[in-house]
This record gives structure tokens, C-alpha cells and sequence, in this order.
């Protein structure tokens, strides 16, 4: 099977990653909207109106299952996108509920943060997720806003990252026993987070998703998958930038060009006209 | 006259609050791409791409010029913005062509920073323009990418601010006398900025363009006049982190939907198949 990756810059490749290592036999297909990156601090009505342009796209390359790697995209629009994917019978796996999952099989007093962009922390869909355990858990959300910049940078080591991590961090220890790292560039930043959150354990979410995923789907059996990378700007920086969150340079990356349909769409807020 | 003035976001209010000063009888629309937020780092197809489609907007609301209130947008797409006024009558003017001329009144030993995003300071226009002036300066272009995330939350004094400007410009001291805010978000790091530049003097380019646009288009006779601003994604943020930009929270905001053309474009930058 294709399976179609999809996420608002270079931060789902660190989720790309773990599926790949999980799902050896089936052809990855990653769509970055590098154009219109960052979705962390758009309004849900942009961001839902991105996610479903690329997921359309990604059903023109007849991708049998659609994995959002991208936290902000999952938050606002995971539900249009499963709409639009029945429609189409495509199943579409986001990266929130397993992360719920895993924060919970590895907590200890019931105290969870979730650390997010402003729009996964203000959509609440964590938030809504722990809640639906009946775990008894208590949730502290922490937007962080410019850990996605600096992951972008490559800046994640130092005293700026650290006192960054430390401005947002430091109030939450002593707070909780485990951090969802609710935004898939944080797994970069993880060292400047575990010192400013000693003896809490930091949750990525990407190990469970692949599990759900692999469940799911199963490991593929073509013995000569295939990763390939589709970006809607510029493909040198996407390489060089993305090494740093997928491991390697990504190879195969096209640049695809992906208009906004015309149309009628909601407001992302009210008009003010006072 | 109305007078369009546009920006990837919300550094160009900056600009507007001096314009509206300086022109105190044309009305002023004032355009935010938040929705595309930011161009900085985009490729310069893309950030030509969205600067016509705004201003083409801009056209629609009969505005008789246009102020591109955004380095990156006036380093990579003034040509093909000044050619589209051109084909309609309107007078385009950008920022970058008055930074240089304040930058050359105001250096002493001709050893002058940029400072920009990833975007304005690849393109080369401020130094294609000191070197068109033929004053035997000396430029060194510096990119500051986290400095616009920083200005976005708000947080311009402190440690964290402080340390990325030494990170970027502490390599810069005793070496230039002047250094060229090449970014309509830096003004509000310029405590920041001048702590990491002790007696380097800083030059924004806001009141010289005012200057030239005031000298063009005279001071205006409406003495009612009107400043309106539209924007691509939500109004409140909007609104909310503007106010540390324009001064007073901005009033009459109103959300525009500016779906991309389709049809053929220049594709960003050559697709890897290796």
C-alpha cells in the first residue's frame, strides 16, 4: 500500500522516521506544506481549508491511508479530514490520540502536560483526549511557542534554547510527572526540555502512532518500497533542514504546486468592524 | 488618495504608524497575508507569487499606491509588483531603496550591517543598492531568523532576547557603525539590538520611506480620513499582537479570503529526483 504523510513542514519527519522503520513494506509518499508552514499559529478555518487541499492531493497519488504528522493539523482538522477520507475510503490516523495513549501507560501520579503550539494547546484536543480516559488525570497545557523556531534553526542546544525551555518549563516542575511533546518538532529539543523537566517523562507520540498504524495496516510486503518527498516550496531547503529531523537528507523531493481552490469557506473570525 | 500598504503579517505596522503620521490626509488600507505568514523564509516564487495576489487584491479596493511595508516582499518581488502598477497606473514603493539612502546619511566609517530574514538577505537587494551608490562601503549582510518569531510573541527584553542577539550580532561589534533594521518586525528589538551593537547606530527604514512617499504623493487633503485593515486569517490575534506594533490596538479589521490563482507558476527551485 501508499501511504500518504502529511504535515505543515519538516516537523512530521520525525514521525516519518518511526513509520518508516515500522512499516518496512509499504511506500511512503510525504507531503510537506512548506509554502504555508507554520500551522501552529493559524486559525482552525485555515488550517482545516490546508489540511483537506493537501489531503486531496495526496488522494490524486492514490494513497490507500493517510497519516497526519503534524499535531496542529490533527487538533483542528482531524475530523473533515476522516470525513473526506470515508468518502474517498481512506482511513486517516492523526498523532493525538496515541499520544493520549501513551501518556497514559507511562504516568505515575496523574499529573500530564502537554506541551503544544498555540493552536494544539488553544484546540484542546489533548486536553478532550485525557478527559475522555476517565483516567482521573489532571492536565496542564503549556503553548510554546517558539520552539518551533528554533527546531527549524537547528538551534536546540545552548543557552538560548535552554532559557527558552526553561521560560515556558520552568513553573511545571514539581507539577507533573510526564510532558506529551505535543508538537512533532520537539522530539529536537528534547535535551534543553528534560533539563528544564528533570524526573518527568517526556511522551513522543510518533512510536505509538506508528504502533497503531502497523496494527492497522500491517508491515507491507513490498520487498522495494519506496520514500518519496513532495513539497509545495522551496526543495533545497527542505533537504537541509529536514536532515536534522529525518536522520538523513531526504532524496526524491519534488516541488508540487498546490493552488488554494476557490470557493466559498468560513471566516476564521468574526469581522470587526466596531 | 487611498494608499495600500502590505506585509506578510503584522511588522509592517510599524510602517503605517509612521506613515499615518506623515500623511495625515490620504486614507490607508492596510493588508496582513497572515494567512501566509512568513515570507522571510520562503523561496522567491513564492513570496512574488503571494505579493501579486495581494496587491492585486489591493488593486480591487481603488487604491491609487502602494507601499510594500515588508523586506522580503520588496527584495524578491518589487520588479514584478512595480510592473503590475505599472499595467494599472499605480506608483509602487518599497522599503529598501530608502533604508539605503537613510543608511548612507547616517554612517560614519562605511563598514554597514543588514540585518534581515533568511529571504531579504539571500536576495542581495540592500547590498546591490549601497554597492549601486558607489559610496566605497563596506556591507556585511547578517540573517536573524529568530528575531521575527520573538517579536510575534512579544518577548523583545529579557535573557532569551538578549542571547539571541548576541548569538547573531556579537561577531558584528567594533567591526560596523551603523547597521540597517532590514526587517519591519526589528524595531521592536532595538534595545535588544543596541545592547548587542553598543555605539553602532541602528537605521529603520519606517521614516524614510515615509519621506519618500510624503515627497511623491504630498501630504494628502482629507481630513477625515480613514485607516482600515484587512487581513487573511484571524482578526483577533490580529489585533492582539498588532497592538504592540502599530502603538493602539488596531480597529476596523476585517478578514479577506484571498484564495491563490491557479494556473502556471515558476516552480520554486529545481526538483531532486536523485
Amino acid at each position: 500500500m501508499r501511504i500518504g504523510v502529511f504535515d505543515s513542514g519538516i516537523g512530521g519527519l520525525t514521525v516519518l522516521r518511526t513509520l518508516a522503520d515500522a512499516l518496512p513494506g509499504h511506500d511512503l509518499v510525504y507531503l510537506g506544506d512548506t509554502a504555508r508552514v507554520p500551522y501552529g499559529t493559524r486559525s482552525p478555518q485555515t488550517v482545516i481549508r490546508y489540511s483537506l487541499r493537501v489531503a486531496s492531493y495526496l488522494y490524486e497519488q492514490d494513497v490507500g491511508a493517510i497519516v497526519i504528522a503534524c499535531n496542529t493539523a490533527t487538533t483542528w482538522a482531524m475530523d473533515a479530514l476522516q470525513r473526506a477520507g470515508q468518502a474517498v475510503g481512506v482511513p486517516v490516523f492523526g498523532v493525538v490520540t496515541p499520544g493520549v495513549s501513551a501518556a497514559l501507560k507511562v504516568h505515575k501520579t496523574g499529573a500530564i502536560a502537554i506541551l503544544g503550539t498555540e493552536g494544539t494547546i488553544a484546540g484542546g484536543a489533548y486536553q478532550r483526549g485525557l478527559a475522555a480516559a476517565h483516567a482521573g488525570v489532571t492536565v496542564i497545557p503549556v503553548a510554546c511557542p517558539l520552539l518551533v523556531p528554533l527546531a527549524e534553526e537547528g538551534w536546540v542546544t545552548g543557552d538560548v534554547p535552554r532559557g527558552v525551555a526553561e521560560h515556558y518549563l520552568g513553573g511545571l516542575r514539581g507539577q507533573v510527572d510526564t510532558a506529551i511533546l505535543g508538537c512533532t518538532h520537539y522530539p529536537l529539543l528534547s535535551s534543553v526540555i528534560a533539563e528544564a523537566l528533570p524526573d518527568v517523562t517526556l511522551v513522543d507520540s510518533a512510536q505509538e502512532t506508528a504502533n497503531v498504524v502497523l496494527k492497522e495496516l500491517g508491515p507491507g510486503d513490498d520487498t522495494n518500497r519506496s520514500i518519496r518527498f513532495l513539497v509545495t516550496d522551496h526543495v533545497e531547503r527542505f533537504k537541509r533542514v529536514g536532515a536534522t529531523f529525518f536522520g538523513t537528507e531526504p532524496t526524491h523531493v519534488t516541488w508540487v504546486d498546490l493552488p488554494e481552490p476557490s470557493g466559498e469557506f468560513a471566516a476564521p473570525s468574526r469581522t470587526d468592524t466596531a
